[in-house]
C-alpha cells in the first residue's frame, strides 16, 4: 500500500506540474489564459486545493527549452489532462447514487449486451480504463481473470474501488488516460466503460492500448454514443405526434461539449461515429462487433422508463480485436 | 439489344409474378392484404399497369407447395420486392432534376469523399448495385474497370443508363437487389450508391456480394444514414438558439420508414449503424473505412446551403474488403 500511494503522490505532482506547464503555455503562446480555460485547469488541480497564479506562471521557455522558442518546430499540442469532474464533490454525490452504482452491474442495463462481446477471460491480464468503483475489475477476476488493473483518474473512485475490493490480484491505479503509458504486450484484454467520453485524444489512447494488446487479444469498450452527446442541448423534445425525441445538431463538428450533469460544465468530447471506428482501425484494430444499446422487451417490461432508450442509442459499445 | 429486351421482359413477368405470390401469401397467413400493403405491391407494378385483385389471386398452396401449409417449418419470410419507385412518373421526373443526376458525380456533394474509398480499378470487374443514370459505371471504366456491370430495378433508369453510355464494357441489367443472384467470384469490385436504404435484406444481399467478390476485393457502398432515416419526421427543427436540428426518434425500432420524396409514401428501411456495420462483419467482411457526410470548408464556401449537413449526417459510407 505504500507503494501505491507513493504512486498516487508521484502521479498528482506530474498532473499538477503537467496542468502549469499548459496553463503557462497557453499563456506564452495566446497571451492570456481564459477563464473558461482556467476553470478545465482548476478542475484537474481539485481536490489537491492548489491554485493557479498567472503572475507567477514560470517562464516557459526554460522548461520547455528551444522547441518552443522557434517556429521551425511543428506546433505543439496543447493538453490539459481530463477533467477530473468525479473528484468534484457535488458530482461524486450525485454520481454514488446512480442505479449502476448503488447496485453494479446489475443496475446497468447495457451490461447484458457488454457482457455478450467479452470473450472467456481465462487466466487472461485484463486492464479497465476508468475502472471507477471497481465492478467490472472485480466482475472480471469472478470471470477468470488471472489479474486485473484498474486505471482512473479520480482520488475519489479509486479509493472507493479498493475499498470495495478484497482481491490480491486487482490493483487500482490513478492515471489519466489523455497520458497514460503502458508496457508493450502487457495484458491479454482491455476494457472501459463510459470513460472515452471524457478523453480528448482517442488516437494516442488507441494506440496506447493496441500496443499493450498481446496478438489477437480484444478490446472492448463503451462510450456515450454521438448522437446523444452531439447536439448544443442534448436533451428530451417532442415531435409533432408528441413521440419522445432528441436533437441533433453539430454532429460533425466535434470537440468539445459541455452539459450539466451533477454539477456545471461537464465537459466531454463529441467525434462522430466514422472517427472512432477509424481511430480504431488506423491504430490496427479489425472491429469485430458494434452495439448501441436499446432495452430489451423484457427490460421494458421489468422497467417501463427503460422504453425511451428505444428513440435514440445512448450508449455506443465496441468490440475490436488487435 | 433484342437479348437485353428480352431480359427486361423476363425480368418484369417474374416480378409481377413475386409481387403476386407475395400478395397471396400475406392473404393467406394475415387473412387480408391492407391498404397499406396493397400500395406497396401497387407500387412494384407501376409503370407495368397491372393491378392486384385480391380475390382473383391463386391459391398459394398449390404454387408453392407444402411448406406453406404445415406449422412445422420455419415461418417464411414475407417479402415483396423492393419498391420500384423509380419506375413512378412524378418520382423519375423530379429525380431526374437533381443536381446529381443534371451534373452527374460533380452534383453529389459525398463524391470527392466517395471516389478516396474506391481502390485502383486496373484491370477489376466490377459491380454497380443500383447504378441508376450509370454514372459510376461510367466512371469506374474510365478510371482503368475492365468491365462494368450496372444493376437496377428500374426499366426507366436501366433505359437511360443505356441511352447515355457508349462503352461495349459496361452492360446494365434490370434486377431486385431482394433477390439478386450473383456467380460466385465473379467480380473484383463492388459499388453501390445511395440504393441500400430500399433493400429490406440487407443480411442476404451482403452475403450475395461476399460470395460474388473474390478474395481481397472490396465493397465500398453509400447508403442513407440511419440517423437521417430514424424519426417518424424526418425535416429539420429549431433548437433553443434557433440553429438548424435534426429529429431523431425510434432509432432502435428498424424496418419500413415512408417518406414523401418527389412522390407519396415512398419505402425506405432503417437500419441501425450497429446492424448495417454488423450484417456485414457476418457476411464475412472487414471493415476498413466508414465516412459519414459532412461538406468540407472549401464546399460550403462554394455551396453555403451545404452548411447544415455540418448539423447532421444523411449520407454514410462504408468501404470493407473480402
Amino acid at each position: 500500500m505504500a507503494a501505491a500511494d507513493n504512486d498516487r503522490i508521484l502521479l498528482s505532482i506530474s498532473h499538477c506540474l503537467a496542468s502549469y506547464i499548459a496553463a503557462r503555455l497557453i499563456r506564452d503562446l495566446c497571451g492570456n489564459v481564459d477563464a473558461r480555460l482556467k476553470s478545465v485547469i482548476s478542475a484537474t488541480f481539485h481536490p489537491h486545493t492548489w491554485t493557479i497564479d498567472e503572475d507567477e506562471l514560470p517562464c516557459l521557455a526554460c522548461l520547455a527549452g528551444p522547441r518552443v522558442q522557434s517556429s521551425r518546430f511543428e506546433p505543439i499540442r496543447e493538453r490539459t489532462m481530463a477533467q477530473n469532474i468525479y473528484d468534484n464533490a457535488d458530482f461524486f454525490g450525485g454520481y454514488s447514487q446512480l442505479p449502476r452504482q448503488t447496485h453494479g452491474l446489475a443496475g446497468a442495463p447495457e451490461w447484458p449486451v457488454v457482457r455478450g462481446m467479452i470473450p472467456d477471460l481465462s487466466g487472461k491480464r485484463a486492464i479497465d480504463l476508468g475502472c471507477g468503483f471497481g465492478w467490472v475489475s472485480r466482475w472480471m477476476r469472478e470471470n477468470g481473470a488471472a489479474s486485473v488493473r484498474g486505471y482512473d483518474v479520480s482520488t475519489n473512485m479509486i479509493a472507493r474501488a479498493r475499498a470495495d475490493t478484497n482481491d490480491v490480484a486487482i490493483d487500482y491505479v490513478i492515471a489519466d488516460l489523455e497520458t497514460l503509458e503502458l508496457p508493450e504486450a502487457s495484458c491479454d484484454f482491455a476494457f472501459s466503460s463510459l470513460t472515452f467520453h471524457y478523453v480528448e485524444d482517442f488516437a494516442r489512447l488507441s494506440r496506447t492500448v493496441h500496443g499493450a494488446l498481446t496478438a489477437g487479444s480484444w478490446f472492448v469498450f463503451t462510450i456515450e454514443h454521438p448522437i446523444f452527446m452531439a447536439a448544443t442541448h442534448p436533451h428530451w423534445i417532442e415531435d409533432e405526434d408528441g413521440r419522445k425525441t432528441w436533437p441533433v445538431n453539430r454532429y460533425a463538428i466535434e470537440g468539445e461539449r459541455r452539459t450539466d450533469w451533477f454539477a456545471k460544465g461537464v465537459v466531454k468530447h463529441h467525434r462522430t461515429m466514422a472517427t472512432t471506428l477509424n481511430t480504431l482501425i488506423e491504430a490496427g484494430f479489425s472491429i469485430c462487433w458494434v452495439a448501441e444499446f436499446a432495452p430489451s422487451a423484457e427490460q421494458v417490461r421489468e422497467q417501463p422508463a427503460l422504453a425511451e432508450e428505444l428513440e435514440r442509442p445512448m450508449i455506443l459499445m465496441i468490440a475490436a480485436q488487435r
